[in-house]
């Protein structure tokens, strides 16, 4: 893990309520050098794993996603908010705190020969990326690991991750 | 503009509505050919303009946007709908055909030193990218060019450009 990385994350305190410290990409967004210096983290960790898609959720998932898709060569799935793609879907629904919510792909995005990392830009309770492993396993789709810039070492998502048997990645931890 | 991007956007007709042909950039995303070749298309034109930010909008402009930034070594600004960003914003509301709506950036995101490229997936009537223009001169950054994957060319996007004296670039029509 890279200082540079992790010390261009800005913690913002009593966002979005009172007690909570959010931790805020947009600086290590707007950094060049943090944010290849990131990409350039999973690229040196993915590039020999015969991955064959990168899946990442709406819509922080993409700016990781997308950008590691282009250094590796391979395709990029956006996994969205319900009615947001225009073809036929599956759907996966999951728990918040109050309610739930939902995230569908597209039901050609991937097939029983792909071998995909799932990617966000922070891992907390680990609510949305189970979604997403579920979402992609009604494709037969092989999940090789999970990755995240940021885990909330305090909040059960990477221990639900490992109760799941999907291997998990940070390159930070607060 | 290269024949691999445009075959690779998908037409669904009657989508969101009747009559309306969406052109769905998902398959691009996939193919991990096309979308690479979609990304250095922007750098062969962006590598030797001297750019210091690239912005995009929430967001399907996230996807191009951060694989370009990364590309180039330079950063990005994410451009959210409201709420969506933790610290202090600028806003900038635009008309929608039924109502409005508004993109926020972080106040500190960009400086008069800034020379930005602002970059979405599609141009149709250039309500959002107009808009993303008044929120960038708020802090007094220069938009150099503006650039898309996809024009609409019967949609007066382009021509509300020109009228703003905003350099635009696309790599497809349809």
């Amino acid at each position: 893990m890279s200082d540079l990385i992790k010390n261009s994350i800005r913690a913002i305190h009593d966002y979005p309520k009172a007690g909570i410290v959010f931790r805020d990409i947009t600086p290590l967004l707007a950094d060049g050098a943090a944010f290849k210096a990131t990409i350039d983290a999973f690229v040196q960790r993915y590039s020999d794993k015969n991955l064959t898609k990168i899946v990442g959720m709406e819509a922080r998932g993409f700016i990781f996603g997308t950008a590691l898709a282009y250094a590796l060569g391979i395709g990029f799935v956006p996994l969205r908010k319900p009615g947001k793609l225009p073809s036929k879907t599956l759907s996966q629904s999951y728990a918040l705190e109050y309610g739930e919510d939902a995230l569908e792909m597209h039901v050609d995005a991937l097939s029983a020969d792909d071998h995909v990392l799932v990617i966000d830009d922070l891992l907390a309770t680990g609510g949305t990326v189970l979604a997403a492993i579920k979402l992609i396993k009604q494709t037969d789709a092989s999940v090789e690991e999970c990755a995240f810039v940021i885990t909330l070492k305090d909040l059960p998502g990477a221990q639900r991750l490992q109760e799941a048997s999907i291997p998990y990645y940070t390159l930070c931890e607060f």
